[in-house]
């Protein structure tokens, strides 16, 4: 996605609020002010990425402040906020048993496809949410109310179907922290949907030994930006279990930079049947970069910008598969 | 006030927003916001004010687009609409008579000093109120509950008595379109004042021939800069018949800037037992500006930084006297 005008306000906005989570001296929230809207007058032009341009400004803000992980502490709270609710979130997505305990992948009696749009539905919804920020805890009915809302409406655009024939190799690019708890949900559920192809391609290899061996590759961010998720979130989530490998972009970028992305994830994303992609800064980064497909892009539309890019309103759950 | 960090993305935001008052061509709109941004970088220094920077970034914009009145459309819609709600708002200040019309300043049964305290309050809640972009109109239900509902809960910050008792000689600042409609009913109150004191001291000049004689300046921005308030309204409204002298600020800043006001503007200030400063640009024109006083601050802390610099909340109705 091209930078949109506004960018450049909200880009400004976040600095600030950022600046604010690691320090009261008003001196120095002053100067990364500076320095970033110098950086930003540098950078910006409407013919380039949004992401681009957000990665250098949030690389000078973090220089100026000394600190290269401003949202350690919320991205903390965002993954235990969103665990404590992960229960009922699991009951929406699986279904309840007679415990009234939610049912597992296996257990759940509606059909492998509805498990997956509905797991796919809640990572969707956790996107909107920044649980920390926002203040929620797992006795939050304000969460539940909405998180049932935006459940009861489903998707805007709904492209879980076509999704579920190109599973073979998945690569999962995640977005912040939180929401990587529902995230997990989905990953598993390709997982299982990829074991149960994988059976049946194992018995056709011998007809067919050009058929694709299933992969699901997670690629998270190289290192801190905004709350998004890293390698320590998927350690902590125990989730290197679930994927058959994790890599990452290579940098703190916002989204992804090609030219600082390791070639095993380049190469991954090459051999991808499916490269699925959460949320709106990896959008941003994506969107206009057509080699890089079948894409599915998994996220609420959060901003303007984003919601019109994708020629829809803001406030939209969209899983929308793009192939070429 | 000195310019905080929350003015910068404000001020963009702002920017954008009146591009799309003005034109849809995006090519434009994106020049406009790069030359914006290359100004606000040339003029961002955290010990200067906040109006002054904002003007010289606003200008810009307007050269970019060649266009130097944005809101002219905004701003006939506003005092229109404010004026079509002006019965119901002068019921509100002046009280109803038996038959269900508002009482006059000459009628109403209530002391001056409430019809006064009511009208300041009422010309405060205008501040808070965009009429045409919040597409108001006469027949709107919800503008009444609101009005009504911050009517009732009265100033947070109360010091029209004490400004009951300055009004010999008052400069009065105006800000938007729109609420200029109830500055009127206030200007109308205070001349009515003046002419009982007036009187008084016309019987006791004899006595004391240095008594002040009442005069009322009314002030309006010097061209068009947002929805500020110009000559041109003035005219429109009948205002000239009320105050007994209009002048400007000598130029479109936001707020005032005292190298570009005419010499006979900063002598009605110096000489004022009381300057009326009305909405937030004139506050952060004149919070610092020790000199200008005393001085009465009408407004409603609609963004954080002014807030701040008043040391209160956002959402506040106030009139807040400052003798020094």
């Amino acid at each position: 996605m091209k930078i949109n005008p506004r960018c450049t306000y909200c880009l400004l906005s976040r600095i600030h609020y950022q600046c604010n989570l690691v320090t009261d001296d008003a001196d120095l929230i002053n100067k990364a002010m500076k320095e970033c809207i110098s950086t930003l007058n540098d950078e910006y032009d409407p013919s380039r990425t949004s992401t681009h341009i957000g990665t250098a400004v949030h690389r000078r803000c973090f220089e100026v402040l000394g600190n290269h992980d401003p949202y350690k502490e919320v991205k903390e709270i965002n993954n235990q906020t969103a665990l404590e609710l992960l229960p009922s979130v699991q009951k929406k997505i699986y279904g309840v048993n007679e415990n009234g305990e939610a049912h597992t992948i296996e257990s759940s009696p509606q059909p492998l496809e509805e498990s997956f749009e509905k797991a796919v539905l809640a990572a969707v919804i956790g996107n909107y949410f920044d649980f920390g920020v926002m203040g929620l805890d797992a006795t939050d009915e304000g969460f539940k109310l909405l998180f049932d809302s935006f459940f009861e409406k489903g998707f805007d655009i709904n492209d879980t179907k076509e999704m579920m024939n190109r599973l073979q190799k998945v690569v999962y690019m995640t977005d912040n922290c939180g929401e990587i708890v529902y995230d997990r949900e989905v990953l598993k559920i390709i997982k299982h949907i990829q074991q149960l192809q994988y059976t049946k391609i194992e018995n056709e290899t011998e007809k067919n030994p050009n058929a694709l061996i299933p992969e699901l590759i997670l690629v998270v961010r190289g290192a801190p930006i905004l709350t998004d998720a890293t390698m320590k979130d998927v350690d902590e989530l125990g989730m290197k279990s679930i994927a058959d490998k994790v890599l990452t972009t290579g940098s703190n970028a916002v989204g992804i930079i090609f030219e600082e992305a390791p070639p095993e994830t380049l190469k991954a994303m090459e051999d991808a049947t499916l490269i699925i992609s959460k949320g709106m800064a990896n959008f941003e980064s994506l969107s206009d970069e057509k080699s890089v497909r079948p894409i599915a892009f998994l996220l609420r539309t959060k901003c303007e910008a984003v919601a019109e890019a994708l020629g829809i309103e803001m406030g939209q759950s969209v899983a929308k598969l793009e192939i070429e």
